[in-house]
């Protein structure tokens, strides 16, 4: 496998974007969105639209009948959703066969970020071995992309620890042969200082003293674990997905 | 002590500042603005004025006879400028008893986002213990400042491992009495993980790898040295001096 080059960005927001023409990009929502998205998926939701507002997913709704929509504001459910952004919310007999339309803060900030590179695909500690193995299933000699870009999706444009740590477990996965920026490499020696003690570092982080003050603890514990799910959402034409093949 | 509210910024030129009326700033630009800073200082250079531009520098010395200028582009020096960016350019024969005009990339921006605070001091490696052991001094029971906000000055607008490791340094010297941010956690991680490597670490930075491909390497070593000059340059009036008391 040749080198790859991975950048991660701390928070969505920036105003400052790379190149993303020739990328991969892998967006990271720890708390919660990527892991909603990946367990909404693994439960038999047909797709998942992003959206920026509230206001946008119920307008959303009313053009695709039968969909659901699911978001919070400030962690919490909104009035007129069918759900909030709690993974446990996502259930097979909820999801099953619907699309859901579904507004975060920060996660659908970041995939609209991402817009301009041609695969955006959705990670979280639940699908990471199905990224890692995809991504070096795609980095081989002939490979279409000049590299990586990892959105770390943050926390209300701030650097967010859950999402740096499990940008730094890719990294980590992907061993020596990589060229990376100082968040980077940054990641990486974040996620190998605490690689024991994920849960712990996550629960003390900002974003995760909020969501257990908010009651949702166990929320924080799933989303904590890795490699249960072995999903790769992909954003097409609008939508988030399964990745059928590459 | 009392528990000392910490947050660390990534880098200048953020769009979302915390309120900073009652904070005191450290700001951290390792490579190689404040490092310079403090350098020049020691050497008995009267006071440092930060600009912008390297426009804004020159119009800056019509109006300061006596004075010289200073600073980078892109970590190389300027034409019409008495020294570039390099701490070994600010020896005693030059710059005693004179004032200089400074412009850097990162750290003067820094330093300008700031300027709402009452109190905003330069740290580097260099001066690090004499921060500390003032920091130590003003957080008693009746202290004025309702925390601190460290800012790390970054790399165009990115996050920048050798300021992240220094305010690392930093938040590890202050003890377990500190409520951080994620990135002030983060830092402190990463301090811990490569206390016994720096040079290393910073060799291997982004902004690193630049400063040793133009020739810097020394310059590189020296600023990643800790606790060598007892100075803490304040920001007062548009000047960076000698911190006298507090």
């Amino acid at each position: 496998m040749k080198s790859i080059h991975i950048e991660v960005l701390p928070n969505a927001g920036s105003s400052r974007l790379p190149y993303l023409e020739d990328k991969l990009v892998i967006v990271i929502d720890v708390l919660r969105a990527t892991s909603t998205m990946v367990t909404a998926l693994a439960n038999g939701c047909q797709a998942i639209i992003p959206v920026l507002t509230p206001e946008e997913a119920l307008e959303r709704r009313l053009t695709l009948p039968g969909s659901l929509v699911g978001g919070e504001c400030q962690a919490l459910p909104m009035e007129g959703f069918d759900f909030g952004n709690s993974p446990f919310d996502y259930v097979p007999e909820k999801v099953g066969g619907k699309r859901v339309i579904m507004t975060t803060t920060n996660g659908t900030r970041a995939i609209r970020d991402a817009i301009a590179a041609p695969m955006i695909w959705m990670a979280s500690f639940l699908n990471m071995q199905s990224i890692i193995s995809a991504i070096i299933g795609l980095f081989g000699d002939d490979c279409r992309f000049q590299g990586i870009v990892v959105f770390c999706a943050g926390t209300e444009e701030r650097f967010d620890l859950p999402d740096t740590l499990c940008a730094g477990m890719l990294i980590e996965a992907l061993g020596p042969n990589v060229i990376l920026n100082d968040l980077g490499e940054a990641a990486r020696m974040l996620f190998r200082s605490s690689e024991n003690q994920l849960v712990d570092k996550i629960r003390n982080s900002v974003h995760g003293k909020k969501l257990i003050s908010l009651g949702f603890e166990q929320d924080l514990v799933y989303c904590s674990t890795p490699n249960i799910l072995p999903i790769i959402p992909v954003f097409e034409n609008g939508e988030i997905v399964w990745l059928t093949e590459e």
